[in-house]
C-alpha cells in the first residue's frame, strides 16, 4: 500500500488543521482530513497530532491494521524521515491526574465480592469516554436496564433435602466443554478499557475453562486473539456480515480452518444503535469554543463512531442468506439477536444450531424486550409447534444481557437456555484490573454457582428444572402511575426512635 | 371601530391605576379597566403601562388582532398625539439577565440528540410564565405525565433477517402525503415562546414536508400562516366552536377556500382546564404587597387567562351538530378529543373521516386515559363492532400526548393509527431555537424512523404490524402501596467496593 | 357539683408538682395530679400551671363541659378567692414566634387552588402537637395514604359531544338536599386547630349547603352546635356508643329532638387506634430531664390521650343492638366503618339506612383497605345477592377518606356511592383561614364538579355511570420487588442538553 | 485437653505476629496461627492480642468453650505463669467513644413505640461489626426485604359488630402453651450485640410467656440456655445437622433429657450464606496497610466467618434421614427452611410434625420467596392432596422472616399458620436494652395484638379466618419499568400553596 514516498517531519507539520490533517504512524504519514469526523475517539484528538507524530497515542487503544483499514490506500501518503520529527510531548490534565491517582488506589482484588464492584471501580478508573462507550445504550437506555430488571421477576422454589456434598456446574456448549454455563461474550473496542484489549478474555478464558466470542470488531486482531489460545482451549466468532459476501466468506473459512467451533452471526444490528450518553460525552470532551465554530458546518459529527466501525454491515442480511451460509462452513451457525419465537421457529426449521435470544446489550432497539423474558415464549411455542423440549441438545438456546449474578443464570437455565452470555461485567473486569479481574470474575462466579447449585438443591446444571423458579410476573411490563407531587409533598414521613441530643 | 377621536398623552397619563387604566398601543388608546383581570398574562403587567405606551411590549406576543378582537368597541377610544407621548423604558430584571445568558449560552443544534433535550434547554431559556402556559396540565398533572408513561407499556417484538437496506418512513393522513406518520398538532399562544410564533412551524413542515394543523386560538392570525405556507404545503384547522354558529360557518368556509385539507373539531373542551402551576405562576409574578390588598377584593382572578380567550366556545356543541357541519364544508371532519370507543363509533356511523384519540395534553380532565390506551379499546370494538380494520384509509385514528420519540410513534402506528400528533416538543424546539429547532427535531425524527424501522425489521410504514409490539400491561394502573417508612429508614443499604481514600 | 370550699391562691398554690398538681380554671379548683398522663395534651402542659391560674391556656381549647366531665366530682375542690390569685405570665418560645410569623404571611385566600394547598399551609401555620393529633394515622400509615392512592388507580372514559351548558352537581343525601355530593365527616377536637372548632363547619356549611355531621368528641358541645345552624340548615349526628346504653339512648334521642337528620353509629372503633406519630410528637414536646426521670415509672402515658377521651366506648357493641337502635328513634341509621361486603349485606338485611364504607382515616386498622376498594365489592354482592342497583336511595353507600379533589367525588359515585365524606381537608381548611377557609375549600370543589362533569359529559349527578370509569386495578396491591441497590449505584443516569457554563 | 506445660509470658510475647500467633485466655495459651483467617471476628482484632493475654477481649463475645471447640487439642499449649504476663491497655477510639456516648442518650424504653423502633436504635449503639452480621443477607438482600414486602401484600377484611370487650390472643404451638402466637427462633452469636446474648431472650420468654427456640449456635451454651429456663418455661432447639451422626445424636438426646419440647432441623443450610455486607465491614475495618500487604496472598479470607463456625454442618443431609431422626428422638420433629409445597407434602408423608417456611431471614438463597408466600401455596396444595386444613394441630405450619408488627402475625395466622417466628427484632431489642427490651418488644406485640384483634372483629386466634385478608397479590413479584430520566428530569414538580418570604 505504501507509495515508496519519503517526507520530512517539516512539511508534515505543515498539514496541521482541520483543513488539512496529517498524521504519523510507526513512521508511516497518512492524511486523515476527511476521517476526522469519523473518528470513534472524535476528532479532537486527532487534531491534537495534526502535523505530529501520534505513535504513542494511537498505539495503545488501537489494533494494529486499524488505520490501513480504514484509510483508502491513497491516504498513506509514503513513510517519514524520523530526524525530522519532533516527538509530541504528552501532558496530563488535572482530572486525568485524579483517575490515576484513583487507579492507584483501586482495592485489591480480594475485596472485590461480586460482578458489580467491577462496574463500581470501572466507572472511576476508567477514562471518561471509554466508560461512556462501553456502559451506553439505545435511546432512554430503557432496554439496557430491563435486561437486569428481568431477572428480579423471575423467583426460585428451591427444594430441600437433597444430598449436595457434591455440586457440578460444568456442562457443554455446542458439544464443547466448559467450566460453567456461561460464556464471554463478543464486545467491541477492548482497548479502550486495557492495552490487552480482548486478550485479557482469551487467556483468562483458558485459566478458567469457559469459552469466548470473538467479536468482529475486537481491538485485538482476530488471529492474534486466536494465537493467544491455548492448546484444546475452545473459541467462537461473532460475524457482523460484510455487504461484500466475499469478505465474509473469507473470514468464515479463515475462522474453521483456525479452530473455531461456532459462527454467531449477528441479526440485530443492520444499522448500529444511537448511544446517546457516549455522543453526548464526545460533546463534553470537545473544545467549547471549536464546537460553536464548527456546530454550524453542517457535517453530522453525532453518528461517527458507530458508522465509522460498522458501515460495512450489510443491512440486507435475510433468512435467504442462510443456505450460502451452510455451503460454505461446516461450523455450527447461531443467529445472535433473535426475539421473538416466530423467528426461533424459522431458524430451527432452516437446520440451525441455536439462538441467542438477545438485544445486544440494550445497545439497538430500546423497548426491545430481555432476551429472559424472549426465552420463555421461545420455550413455549417451540414445544407447541414442533414438539421441542429444553435445554436441548440439538436445536440450543442463550441468552445474555443483564446478568451480574450466578443466580441470574440459573435462572436463565430453569427457564429453557444451555448457557448465558456476559459481555460487559468482562469489560469491567480488564479495565480495572487486566486479566487478573477477569479471572476474578469468573472465580466469583464459579463460588456463587457452587453456593446457589447447593441452596437450590441441584446438584448438577441437568438437575435445574422448570420447576425451580416462579417467572409468573417475568412479562409484566408496569410502569406505576405518576406521583401525586403535592400530596406526597404535604405527607409527613413517619420517624423512628430518636437518640437524644446531647445538648 | 375607531371613533376619530384624538386624545393628548397627558390625558391618557391620568388613568394609570387598578380602578382607571388606559394604554396607547400602535398609537391608538384603550380603556382596558375592566379587562385587567381577565388578561391572560395577568394583570400586573398592564399596570406597569397603565397611562402609558405599550406597544412595544405588546407587539411581540399578541396576534395583530388580540386587543381589538377581545376589547368591545366602545373601550377604543380613539388615536393619540404621538408628540405628546413619552416613551416608557424598560428595565430589565436581574433574573431576566441571567435568562438571557443562559439564552446566548445555549448549546448548538448540532449537541441536541432528541426531543426531550430542547425541552431541557427551553425549560432555562423560556420566560417563566411562557413556560408555566406552555408545560402545565390539570389538576395534578397525573394524565400529563401518564400520557408519556403509557408508551413505556408497550415493548417491541422485532423481527430480524429481513432486507432493510432501503426504509421508507413516509405515508399519507387523510389523504395528504407525509414525509412521516406525524403532524404538528395545534397549541395556543405561540409568541409566548417565540417572536414568530406558529409561523417556525409552518415554514419548518415546509421543509421537512410535514403537516402542520393550524389552531384557532394562535397567536398569529389564520391569514398569515395559510399565506406563508408553500405552494402545495397541506395544512389541517383545529376548530373551537363558537356559540354563535355563523362565525363558526364564516372561519370554516374561509378555511376551506384557502385550501385547508381537513377539519379538526375539539371536543374535549367545553371549558378550558384549569392548570394551577400555571395559575400559581402568576401569583408568584405578582407583586406580594398589591397581591395582599387586593387578596379579598372578591376578584376571581385565577382563571381569568383561560376564560378570558376561550369563553366564546359553545359548551352545548353536541353529535346533532355534526349534519350541519357536514352541510358547511366537504373538508374531513375529523373530532379532536374523542376517548372512549363508544364515541368512536358514534363518530363512525355519522360518517365522519376519523377521530383523534386524545386528552388535550392532560390539560382538561385529569386522570383521563392516554389516547395510546384508548387506541387499543377503539380498535378492538370497532373491529367487534363493524369489521373495520387499522389503521383504515376510511376512517382514520390519530393519537396525540405524551411522545418524545419515533418508537412511540411506531407502537401507535402498530396498534392501529394512521398518524401521531406532536404539539410540545415543537413549542420547545421553537421557543430555544426558532424554525431551525423545529427542523432540527423533525430530521431528530427522521433518523430515529431510519434507525428503528431497520431494527424492527419493517421497511415502510405498511409493514409495521400488530405483531411487532406487546401492549399487554398499557391498561394496567398501578400504584405500589405506600411505602414502610420506618422499614426503610432502619436497611442500610448495600454499597460497592471504595476505592480507598488517599490518607 | 362543687362542694362550696373557699381556697386561697397561696394554698393552690403548694400543689405546683406531679405528686400533687391542682390548678384553677374559671375561678375554681381541680385536683388533677391522677389525670396528668391522661390528659390528650400531655401532661408537661399542665404541670406548667400546676398551682396557678390556667384558664388562659384552658380556655381556647377545651369544650366547656370538658374538666368537669373528665373528672370525678371529688376532684372539684372548690372556688378559689380571685384576690389571692397570681396571674401567669405566658412566656411565647422562639418556635413559636417564628409559627406566628408564618401565621402572619399565609398566602391570602385567593392564591388557594386546591385541598392539598389547605394542608400545606396547615403543615406549617398550626402548632405542631395540633397538626400532628390530626394528621397521624394507625401504625405506619399505610392504609390513610391508600385511601388517596386508591383513587389514583380508578381513570375516566369521559364522553364528549354532550351538550353541558347547564351542568348542576346538587344532589340529595339520606333525602335531604345538598349542594354537591359531599358532607362533612365527623371529627374530634377542632379546637385543636381553631379557637372555634367545629364552630367553623357548622357556619361555612350553612352557606355553602352541604350537611355537617356533628362527632361525638367535638370541641364543642352539641347544643352549640346544633344552635349555631341556620333554619332548614341539615346536620347529622356520629355516635360512639356507651357502654352504658342510658346515657347513649338520651343522646340519640335529644340529638332527633332537636332537629338531627340522621344518626351514624361508629362501627370501626371498638378501641381506638394508636397512632404513633402523634404519641412521638408528645415525647419531642416534653422536657428531655423530666422524661428520664419519668420513663421507667411503669406509667403508660403512651396511649393516653385517645384512652382519656374514649374509654366510655363500647367494644361490646354487636349487631344484636341494632333493635334497640330502632326502638329508641326514627332517625335514619347509618352504620359508619363497615368495610367487608357481608356487613354491608347485613345492615341492608337488618333494614338500616345506609353504610359509610370507612376505615376511619386510616387511624383504626392498618391495611384495612380503601373505602372505594369497598365500595366496588358491595356494589357487586348486594347486586347479586339482593338485586339492589347503586346509588340506591332505599340503602345508601357512602364512603370516605383520603378524598382532595371533585374527581375523587364522582369515581366514587360512578362506582355506586351516594356522597362522600371529607374531613381533615376542612380541619386544615379552618385550622390556617377558619371559617372563610372552610367556605373557600368548598367553593373550589364546587369549581371542580363543574368543570369536571362538563369534561366528563355528565350534566347531572345522575347522569354520572357506571361506564365512565375504569376501576381495573382498584384492588390492586402491588409492592415493588425491592431495589437492587448496587446495580442502581453503578447505573449513570442519563443526562439532558447542557446550558454551557459562561466560564 | 491441657497438656501440663507451664509457659512463661515472655516466651507467648515472642509469638506475636501473623506468622506464628499466640494468645493467652484465661490463664491458658493456644496457638491461633492457623485459625487467623477463619475467625469470625476477623484476624485483625486477634493479631492486636498476638502475644498477649486476651481474655478481657475474649470474656463478653464468646460461649466458653468456643476455644476449646474451634481449636484442636495440639494448639492448646498449656498454661501461662500469671506473674510473667503483662496486661493489656485497651485503647478506645473515638469512634466508639462517640457510639457509647450515643449508649448513654438512648430514649428510655417508654419512648420505643414498636419493634421497628429497637432496630433504629440499635442501628446506632451496636459496634459496627455486630449490626453488619445481625443485618446483613444474602447476595443483593432482595429476600431480605421481600420478606417484609411480602406483608404489605396482604390486606384486612376486617368485621364490625362483633362483640370484642375481652380478645385473648394465647394459643399453643406443638402442643404447648405460648400467650402470644409468636416464638422467638434461632438466631445466632447473641453476645455480638450484648454481653448476655441469648439469656436475654431465655429470661423475657419466661417472663412474658413465649418460647424460645434454642439456636445450635447461641453464644451461650446449651445448658446454660437450658438452666436459666423457669419451671414450666417452654423450649425448643433449632438443629444444625453434623457431618458425624454421633455427635447430633448426642446433642438431640441430652436436648430431649433436658426437656426440650420440639427439634427444628435446618434443612435450608447446607452451605452457609454469602453475605456481602458482613464481609465488606470486615475489610473495612482492617488496616488498609495491611490489607494490600496480605491481599495477593491467596488467602480467602473473605468467608471465613461462616465458614469456621459452621463447617461442621452436614451439606448431605436428604428425606433418607428422617427415619434415623424418629428413631433417636420422641420430640415433635419440624423441618425448618422448606421453599416450596412438594416439600411440605414430604414432610407430611413422613409423618413430621409441621414445617418452618423460611428463607432463614434472607440470609442463604437470593430471590427465595418469602415464607408467607410460600404458606399459601402450601395450604392450597396441601388441601387438594391431602384434604388438610390449616391451621392444623397435627401438622403445624409456620413462618418466620420479615414480622414488624402483631398485624404481621394475624395475616399469617389466617392464611393458615399456627405461630411464626421472630428473630432479628428481638436481637436489636437487647442489643439497645438488654433483657428489658425484649420484655418491652413482647408487650409491645401485646397492645397491638389486643388493638387489632378487637379492630379486625376477632375475639380469638382461632377467630381469625381466611376471610378476613386478601392475599391475592401476594404472588406478584412486580419491578416497575427502568424510569425514563430524560423526562424526569425534565418534569417540573407542583408545588402546594407558599408562605410568603418576609423579605
Amino acid at each position: 500500500m505504501s507509495n515508496g514516498r519519503i517526507l520530512s517531519g517539516k512539511e508534515v507539520a505543515k498539514h496541521n488543521s482541520r483543513e488539512s490533517c496529517w498524521i504519523i504512524v510507526h513512521g508511516k504519514v497518512y492524511d486523515v482530513t476527511d476521517f476526522l469526523d469519523d473518528h470513534p475517539g472524535g476528532s479532537k484528538i486527532i487534531l491534537k497530532y495534526a502535523g505530529k507524530d501520534a505513535t504513542d497515542e494511537y498505539e495503545p487503544i488501537h489494533p494494529p491494521d486499524a488505520i490501513t483499514t480504514h484509510l483508502s490506500p491513497e491516504k498513506h501518503l509514503g513513510a517519514v524521515d524520523p530526524q525530522t520529527v519532533q516527538k509530541v510531548e504528552v501532558r496530563i490534565s488535572e482530572a486525568e491526574k485524579l483517575r490515576l491517582d484513583r487507579v492507584a488506589q483501586r482495592p485489591p482484588l480480594s475485596e472485590i465480592l461480586n460482578l458489580h464492584d467491577f462496574e463500581g471501580i470501572a466507572k472511576q478508573v476508567m477514562p471518561e469516554k471509554a466508560w461512556a462507550y462501553y456502559s451506553s445504550a439505545a435511546d432512554d437506555e430503557i432496554t439496557n436496564r430491563e435486561n437486569h430488571s428481568a431477572y428480579h421477576r423471575v423467583w426460585f422454589r428451591p427444594q430441600v433435602m437433597v444430598d449436595v456434598t457434591k455440586v457440578d456446574w460444568s456442562t457443554t456448549i455446542l458439544g464443547q466443554r466448559s467450566s460453567m454455563p456461561v460464556y464471554i461474550t463478543a464486545t467491541a473496542l477492548g482497548k479502550l478499557g486495557h492495552p490487552d484489549g480482548e486478550l485479557n478474555l482469551t487467556r483468562a478464558a483458558a485459566k478458567c475453562g469457559v469459552i469466548q466470542m470473538i467479536p468482529t470488531l475486537a481491538s485485538c486482531s482476530f488471529d492474534e486473539l486466536v494465537d493467544a489460545a491455548q492448546p484444546g482451549q475452545t473459541q467462537f466468532l461473532q460475524l457482523y456480515v460484510n455487504k461484500d459476501r466475499e469478505v465474509t466468506k473469507r473470514l468464515v473459512q479463515h475462522a474453521e480452518r483456525q479452530g473455531i467451533k461456532g459462527l454467531f452471526i449477528t441479526v440485530d444490528a443492520p444499522q448500529l444503535g444511537r448511544r446517546e450518553k457516549d455522543m453526548r460525552m464526545k460533546f463534553e470532551a470537545e473544545d467549547p469554543s471549536e464546537v460553536q465554530k464548527t456546530g454550524s458546518d453542517g457535517v453530522d459529527r453525532s453518528q461517527g463512531a458507530a458508522r465509522a466501525i460498522s458501515s460495512f454491515i450489510d443491512p440486507g442480511l435475510s433468512w435467504k442468506d442462510i443456505p450460502w451460509f451452510k455451503s460454505i462452513t461446516k461450523m455450527p451457525l447461531v443467529l445472535k439477536g433473535v426475539q421473538r419465537w416466530e423467528d426461533a421457529l424459522k431458524a430451527y426449521d432452516l437446520g440451525l444450531a441455536g439462538v441467542v435470544l438477545s438485544n445486544h446489550g440494550g445497545r439497538q432497539l430500546d423497548f426491545a424486550r430481555s432476551g429472559l423474558e424472549v426465552l420463555v415464549e421461545v420455550v413455549e411455542h417451540l414445544g407447541k409447534e414442533r414438539g421441542l423440549v429444553f435445554p436441548n441438545d440439538k436445536f440450543q438456546l442463550f441468552v445474555d444481557g443483564g446478568v451480574r449474578r450466578a443466580t441470574d443464570v440459573i435462572k436463565a437455565i430453569a427457564l429453557g437456555a444451555t448457557a448465558v452470555g456476559i459481555g460487559r461485567p468482562f469489560l469491567y473486569a480488564f479495565s480495572s484490573y487486566g486479566q487478573e479481574g477477569v479471572e476474578c470474575a469468573l472465580k466469583i462466579l464459579e463460588d456463587e454457582f457452587e453456593m446457589n447449585l447447593r441452596l437450590l438443591g441441584a446438584p448438577a446444571i441437568k438437575d435445574i428444572s422448570r420447576t425451580m423458579v416462579d417467572a409468573s410476573n417475568l412479562s409484566s411490563h408496569i410502569a406505576p402511575i405518576p406521583g401525586d407531587r403535592l400530596y406526597e409533598s404535604n405527607y409527613e414521613s413517619m420517624q423512628v426512635a430518636r437518640i437524644k441530643s446531647k445538648l
